[in-house]
């Protein structure tokens, strides 16, 4: 799909021997288009955007990693790192080819260091097993990917992975403060330590973050824990209509004085698909949307003198209804229904493209607005979902049932090239957490300037001259 | 004091001329040594550190500042961006002579924006301004370096300053979302904006932070406010022993559950100093050290409740007293005597290093332990003081006062270098908030692999290929 603008070398049969030699006959996919193809693409529904690898290889240390690299840059190679596919954006798929580079096998916790409390992680940890593993030191990793179940730290490290507690507790980079990485010229590079403050040279560990594997492999990540907090309570508010509830969100972020752990927007297409996909019974038929706002804190009674602020605030501000969760079944229960959206929607249609638009909190209403117009100006749905009080909103059109796939195709680039222009005259960006990858890496300049790309072209090309680490994602070359 | 590695070339009358076009006759210094010699040197107190511009300059737009750079990158002549001089490593001293550009005329606040909880800054506006500005408004800008009533918010960024309250609210890194910077080559960029999540392209914004005015000058800055905290309190514990009070940090930092605003650590030697520079009287002589612990928060309850827990563990800990500081007045003379100590020593002696190492919390005890043996063994006083709870330790060799210059000058590099050793070797870094510089750019490879330094040189040639921003700062060319 990706047209080659540098000619990479096929992966030929020397090459797979020598590949066998660095991590071992069993730990290569070779051959078989059946195993191949589960690498060939991420959780971007469309099939556009898979390519299949040539040979799929799974490392387990660092060491083997950086020989991978080397191989790569003599042969001319190109290698896509690759956490749990979950992305969102194409990041994993092999678009040229070549290797992909699974870190499946690297899953192992190294340390938990209760003293300064950091965590020592390889980068196939799943995200979700930190917080288990901790939990009994009283300790919390913040970062809540709604893939948590699934997904990788590897890949919330190299997507910066927002997710549903950022508002309080900041994104994936806030916790890492140190990192060992291959880099794309196969050297082994540790960043930073178990540190909290640290300003020798340059910031190399916020730039990997968020680099969508194109600039290096994480081989081990330090991660910064935090106290588990002692109580958490969930609000499920009901609103009458989409701007109802949305207005409510920069009121509770400015006026309340309190900063909530999370506050989600749901509108009633995306909870009634969520809700027949998980066979679960939030009222949703009542409201027109929902505000899913967390509340935790180091004491109940802290706790609760801030959910009762912010309840307040949302009846103040037309809520039909405002249900609390204060146990951990019921909360489990209502962020089940957010997590599985995007996964529901999949169900409803495998021909509908997850947005994840950002715009200034006090832009959400127009954002909304924007949103409900363009949907009706097109005849297309475009349920809406997110993180609204980052004002991160997972905008997802859908194609309507009546259309033809051709019509489909033709009207989404329209439908998208209209949220984008009203997203960037809103001060917004184009992604909040789920990167550019090859899905969004056209649209990329109608957000940033030419000298921003120039910027981070000669950033690449400084550290992977030969252009062989995951090219052609974020910009071409 | 430097070795030219490249050979810049002179500022001619021709180039003189050129600048007071762009810039106005008015706002060039020139040929006037005694007005020169303010901008030969930051706070770091040794005079071996400073070195004359040529000319200074003092432009007021982005604008100006590119043109600028063309003319520097054309006539191939350094130069050296300049905050308010409260540098801690040299970082805006030009060694190399050319163009000191200083952004003191860029001093406005250009936008506080209530709704979205944002401010827009020039980088000449002095960090304690931008606090006075809001807090009508009910919100806060958590930065708090030591020298906020004089440091521009600039400086901070480009230093990643940390300062006093950032184990609760991190470094200033966290509250930059956005930027506008003329680069190395004279290009004005804009990266991010009102954002609170935003993974487009890579991450620029916290590469530029703390990259100590060598890959940009910023001259706009959007920074993140949170609300006000309602209720602050502080607490003044005085230990008989530094390693009663220091081993009390780690439990503070981990068994209470609770992460407190500051913990900033005095020996007896530190808080005497400042008491006499400032003729203020803190009961220093019962205690060998002190700690200062603030807590903040939404509610007068929940502080409370917290300082009475974090009080308790200092009892246990062996506190032989414990203040309680609950109103403006009373916290911020104790927080004076924090602030002052450095200058405070810069009266007692000019022969001193102020030290700025960090280690991970759990090592501090041992890291002080340390110091003292140094101390001992070369009959050398080494006050300490710091961010006891983020590991930062600002140790300072200050000459005996019966050695000669000489001695002093051939003992201070053995005791930097047991110092840092010992920092290396207990998993620390060499800065955890002054900076590289050119006061620590020898000693950095102490803590890095050659390999990292590649790196960071490869990034910097890729974004000024002359190397005319800022040269000879964290590491040679």
């Amino acid at each position: 799909m990706s047209t080659t603008e540098k000619n990479y070398n096929p992966v030929t049969n020397q090459i797979i021997d020598e590949l066998k030699e660095i991590v071992g006959e069993k730990y290569i996919i070779y051959g078989d288009e059946e195993k191949l193809e589960a690498f060939s693409h991420d959780e971007v529904a469309e099939v556009a955007y898979s390519h299949m690898p040539e040979v799929v290889i799974r490392p387990s240390t660092a060491k083997e990693i950086a020989a991978i690299m080397k191989l790569a840059n003599r042969e001319n190679i190109p290698v896509t790192p690759r956490g749990a596919g979950s992305g969102l954006s194409g990041g994993a798929v092999p678009i040229y080819g070549g290797i992909v580079l699974s870190v499946d096998r690297m899953n192992k916790i190294i340390e938990i260091d209760r003293d300064n409390m950091m965590i020592t992680v390889e980068p196939g940890v799943v995200t979700n097993e930190i917080n288990e593993y901790i939990k009994d030191d009283g300790l919390f990793y913040a970062g809540y990917p709604m893939s948590l179940e699934t997904c990788y730290i590897g890949g919330n490290v190299a997507e910066n992975a927002g997710g549903g507690k950022a508002i309080k507790y900041g994104v994936t980079g806030r916790y890492v403060t140190g990192m060992e990485v291959v880099t794309p010229t196969g050297e082994i590079v540790q960043f930073g330590g178990k540190l909290v403050k640290d300003v020798t040279g340059y910031n190399l560990i916020q730039l990997m973050v968020g680099s969508e594997g194109t600039l290096g492999i994480f081989t081990k990540i330090i991660l910064k824990l935090i106290p588990l907090p002692k109580s958490s309570v969930d609000l499920l508010c009901l609103f009458k209509t989409a701007e109802d509830a949305i207005a409510a969100v920069p009121k509770i972020m400015t006026t309340g004085g309190i900063i909530p752990t999370a506050i989600e927007f749901m509108d009633k297409t995306s909870v009634q698909a969520a809700c027949e996909y998980l066979n679960e019974s939030i009222p949703y038929q009542k409201a027109g949307a929902m505000l899913l706002i967390t509340v935790d804190g180091a004491s109940v009674e802290q706790v609760e003198q801030e959910y009762e602020a912010i309840g307040q605030l949302c009846l103040d501000g037309g809520a039909i209804e405002v249900y609390v969760a204060d146990n951990f079944t019921t909360s489990e229960r209502i962020w089940k229904v957010r997590r599985n959206i995007a996964e529901a929607f999949k169900v409803v249609s495998p021909h509908q493209s997850l947005e994840d638009i950002v715009v200034p909190i006090a832009a959400i209403p127009e954002m909304v607005l924007g949103l409900q117009e363009l949907s009706e100006r097109y005849n297309c749905s475009i349920p809406c979902y997110g993180h609204a009080g980052d004002g991160n909103l997972h905008a997802t059109p859908v194609m309507n049932p009546e259309w033809s796939l051709e019509k489909w195709r033709k009207t989404l680039p329209d439908i998208l090239l209209n949220m984008y222009k009203l997203t960037a005259k809103l001060g917004g960006a184009i992604s909040g957490e789920h990167g550019i990858g090859h899905k969004r890496k056209k649209e990329l300049s109608m957000f940033v300037s030419q000298d921003y790309l120039n910027m981070i072209r000669a950033i690449k090309f400084a550290l992977d001259p030969q252009n062989v680490l995951n090219p052609g994602k974020i910009f071409d070359a």
